[in-house]
């Protein structure tokens, strides 16, 4: 048995039923690697000894790749010295200033450890602000695992009874969401464009935008961005900076520190007395080993070129990926920000041709993501996309040999359906 | 202005009202701390160069002090490796394997960051599990701050529509909550010992644990130990081991990484579907730094007799405090195990003796609480306790001399009331 099938036998044991939440690899092609020991700018080395580009980034939570030499750096000194402590570290309020410095509707911040403590928090905040229980959140999109945004077996009807759903982009869907909460809207809660698992991902449209922010002005509700899986990746602001509108609060996580574990929720004048009003605390939230790596990051994304260079090299990649599906005769969907593309084929409703795919990628020592948003990392260099499009020309290959014996997942197919 | 006047005025400007949650020191003597450059063993040097001895070990996240060499070159080494990544590092396993092995009702583990996490993926799984939804908790008992355990502003009554009410070490009181739940039960929740802020602790009574116990059996509902708080710091294995009852979920946090952020819910096999079932993740819950931190630190908690030291440094600390409280006339009431130590003052309804003795001992270079628990490490030394003493001997001087013009502070008796 490979060292990989002993850890995951292992781990079968002494978790609920193996590693769980988003790096669960149930849903995913078989040959996917689960264990890494070693990872390094934009490559992950398995249990096994073989060498990945990997193109999720843990998930979106570096921007500047793997075990970055200045950000560890800064993150070690400050553990040293002090990481959590019965008080506070200097470094806590630099990086409150130095974000509310960067994102233009931010005038506080609350530094947490997960995107859901901010998300809930968010929501928490507006309902005190507010007064009023309803919250607006798009059809399908994920705000978190809190009772509130989910509807996970083990949370109760009752729990989640202020959220409302509306349709992305849809004016007319949200104004009847808004109508249909009467005097009772607290908040109305926007990814900066949707991001769902499965589906095409879809821009903002500004006058969707625009329309959330007249309806809380006209309300008094506040509009909340949850910027977690996007922030930083669109622009060096909160991301519906890109459509020209500012929300009461936005939730920050993922990569604000380079993958060292921090979170944030930043709000405007308007939502302070409320934040102050309610109850929230977390043992490691004062963690400053993070803040001061998140310092450097910061630094790193007002004073570099790195939007611009992953702009550049995610538009290379789709340029090549057009190309080559196009040669190969495959119709290839590639969707979102190019910073954060996702992957879905054509007449490919139960994911079977993406799943192929992305397993002949693996093959090849390309982690990609068969059905999740994936993410651009400043350590990718335009070797590592033509090392990337070489891999997927074979892939293509392969996916157009296999051609009608190809089988679905029935998991994957099941949560298509 | 000194360093710490300026940091506060700042911090005033980015949190929504200055540092928030258990960090604030709003309802603390004015002449606390607030913020720290270094902190090595059980002694912080605040930002005007201050050296204290800390009784609060970062409420509790260390157990073997702070700047342990040997936790945190585990941790160090593990994060070059691989930190957070798209992928799980092998000592993840190994954790949980070790952690299941130690805790005797554990057969899973679920990686969390807050403590907040770990009781709140408690409270789904029991609801999932039961498919009900009535959770008993103690009056007063602290949960985390999500909604279904809070009732801060923000929450809804509909989010905390689950919760009833029980008093704790009261079997009658628990007997007419199971009643009251009907056939709608999903779980009861315990902390080891009754350690609310404010008040004395109050030990567990075993009648009350195995009670607990059987109203689960009979129900089907499970028993969940809060365990964030206390968790080793009673026994090798979950705190209500001291008084012979297993839970079926233990909530645990805090001290189990030595500091590095770290929490988890353990459960047994009953439980296991539910906890497949239910949805949950985190961006940094699968962060491999700490869970290497931690290896090293279970080692030295089943290998080494911290335990008994920090009840032998706890005692001495109990005797030498009652010596003197006895010797100067002052009625101090010391409860709660020695390793979490409280004191509070007889006459002292509004804590303004404890609150004027703590600013005594701040000032005399020891970190004490005036109203929460304490807690002792295994880094402290004899030595450090004599110093304590010496220090609680002014301290006890200065609190009679000030006698009778004792004011309270406002916020703090506000609370108390």
């Amino acid at each position: 048995m490979s060292d990989e099938e002993t850890l995951k036998r292992r781990a079968q044991a002494v978790f609920p039923r193996g590693i769980y939440g988003h790096l669960s690899t149930r849903l995913m092609p078989e040959n996917y690697p689960q264990f890494f020991t070693s990872a390094k700018g934009v490559r992950m080395t398995g249990v096994d000894g073989k060498v990945y580009i990997d193109y999720m980034c843990a998930f979106g939570l570096n921007l500047f790749g793997y075990g970055d030499e200045e950000i560890n750096g800064a993150f070690v000194k400050q553990m040293l010295a002090t990481d959590t402590l019965t008080g506070v570290s200097p470094v806590m309020v630099e990086l409150a200033e130095r974000l509310t410095g960067i994102v233009t509707h931010a005038d506080w911040a609350i530094f947490v450890k997960n995107g859901t403590d901010a998300t809930t928090l968010g929501a928490m905040i507006a309902r005190a602000h507010t007064k009023r229980e309803k919250i607006i959140v798009a059809e399908g999109a994920y705000h978190g695992f809190a009772a509130w945004s989910s509807a996970s077996p083990g949370t109760t009807e009752a729990e989640r009874a202020g959220r409302i759903a509306c349709t992305y982009n849809d004016v007319d869907s949200l104004d009847r969401a808004v109508a249909r909460a009467g005097d009772d809207l607290a908040a109305i809660f926007a990814t900066p464009f949707k991001h769902d698992i499965l589906i095409d991902q879809i821009e903002p449209d500004a006058a969707y935008a625009r329309r959330a922010r007249e309806l809380c002005d006209k309300t008094g509700a506040l509009l909340v961005v949850d910027d977690v899986r996007a922030g930083f990746k669109l622009a060096r602001d909160c991301s519906w900076a890109t459509v020209g509108v500012e929300p009461d609060l936005s939730a920050w996580g993922k990569c604000i520190a380079n993958g060292h574990p921090l979170s944030a929720l930043l709000g405007n004048e308007k939502a302070r007395r409320a934040a102050s009003r309610v109850s929230y605390t977390g043992s490691f939230w004062f963690q400053s080993g993070p803040m001061a790596a998140a310092l450097v990051t910061l630094d790193r994304i007002m004073n570099t070129g790195y939007l611009e260079n992953i702009q550049t090299l995610g538009r290379a990649l789709r340029d090549g990926m057009a190309t080559l599906a196009d040669r190969h005769g495959v119709g290839l969907r590639q969707t979102g920000p190019v910073t954060m593309p996702m992957f879905l084929f054509d007449d490919d409703p139960d994911h079977r041709k993406g799943y192929r795919w992305c397993s002949e990628m693996v093959e090849r020592g390309v982690y990609m993501h068969p059905f999740h948003n994936m993410f651009i990392s400043n350590a990718l260099t335009m070797d590592d996309v033509g090392q990337t499009l070489e891999a997927a020309d074979g892939a293509f290959r392969a996916l157009v040999a296999a051609g009608p014996e190809l089988a679905p997942n029935t998991r994957l197919a099941a949560l298509s359906a």
